[in-house]
């Protein structure tokens, strides 16, 4: 098990729609706690031109084209940082957009994942690391909200239903969105203590969920029922 | 009173040094919605370099400089959009460097103000607000491990020491970080009903707080101690 000492270089991979929330939530309390913690910090992009968290306007007729920000990467993944101990991978709406559309990430995330202490993946970003094999036979969760896509295309995993988080060996796979905060809050927990984790929360005021079977989000979206697939559909829009 | 119809463009102003989840939580609710609202959206900021949410490292030495992200704007503080109706201002480590670095974002705000519809500002995006003379005599609230700061640059405010978020006429300002999340549920709970945020905050799986006066961050900081500013510092490192 790796401990606070071997995690000095962190990275995150963005790519076009991926979701400003699952990577600046999960962000948040790494960048509090690197006020004590000396961290390198990375931002790993198909190319250095600023990538979009807007979906593909092609492809996705319900959000507005013109909603979202453009973050700048500090790398790209063909000449990636030397080092990264933790990689953290935010997902986006590509159950609305080919898989596809995510090679380049996907087999970025391959090749880097061998080399990491850990791997992080907020919502979506879970599907990410499942394309790039890394979940084979391993627990994992996703977001709620498109949980049937998420099986479907994704069918190696041992997919948990009702989890705000889950762990398996060095690989954190956390629930839709703001269930990123969460998970990340716990690794800190796990690898700095509570104490470095309950600072981090105060000074950014986020009212943590420090049990990983919370999730009242998978009763929302019934991905527990047996029928869930064909009674449940994505429903981003009332 | 303002109403669905009337809010078609929305802008945020980024500045060096603001803080990452401050936007991105403010602006994940309305990305969500704007599934069945065609909301136009502008990212303001100084020039069309992208802007980072790194602190001055001159000043601050107790983060880590490498530790940030950086956004590209669409528009200039010189050459805004025509057509703001709610304007989004997120707050950043400003307690840790001079607040008159934000001076260009503050004359914007200034300016750009009585033609809005809405304002709403996360964190210490306040203390913007309240230098450019918008919250004089007004009731207003920040984040609550600077609140000491905040107070004593900022004296013609009516600060409420223990609030998530406080509305005064169009001014919507919230507490720390997180509880920007908060605060936007509670303005699209207003403008556009309790069943939009719900949706959204499913599928986002966020745990939204809608009591305005949930703040148990004001007691972990002790801001309605008389002696507060005396007695507790702004404390980011353990």
């Amino acid at each position: 098990m790796a401990t606070a000492a071997d995690i000095t270089h962190i990275a995150c991979v963005v790519y076009p729609g991926y979701d400003a929330l699952d990577l600046a939530g999960a962000l948040e309390p790494l960048t509090m706690l690197s006020s004590n913690v000396p961290f390198q910090f990375y931002v790993v992009g198909p190319s250095l031109e600023p990538v979009t968290t807007k979906v593909n306007a092609s492809v996705v007729k319900t959000v507005s084209p013109s909603f979202g920000q453009s973050i700048a990467p500090t790398h790209t993944y063909d000449n990636p940082p030397e080092k990264i101990d933790f990689l953290i991978i935010p997902g986006g709406m590509m159950f609305l957009d080919p898989i596809e559309r995510q090679q380049p990430t996907i087999d970025f995330v391959k090749k880097t994942y061998p080399k990491v202490k850990y791997v992080l993946s907020v919502c979506t970003g879970s599907v990410i690391l499942a394309q790039a094999g890394i979940l084979d036979g391993k627990r994992a969760t996703s977001n709620k909200a498109c949980w049937a896509w998420v099986m479907e295309n994704c069918p190696n995993v041992n997919w948990v239903a009702k989890a705000r988080w889950v762990v398996d060996g060095n690989v954190w796979t956390t629930s839709g969105v703001a269930a990123g905060m969460d998970g990340m809050f716990a690794w800190i927990t796990q690898i700095y203590g509570e104490a470095a984790a309950t600072v981090a929360a105060n000074v950014i005021e986020y009212d943590r969920h420090t049990d990983a079977s919370w999730d009242p989000f998978s009763d929302a979206w019934r991905t527990t029922d047996p029928d869930h697939g064909k009674s449940v559909q994505p429903k981003f829009t009332e």
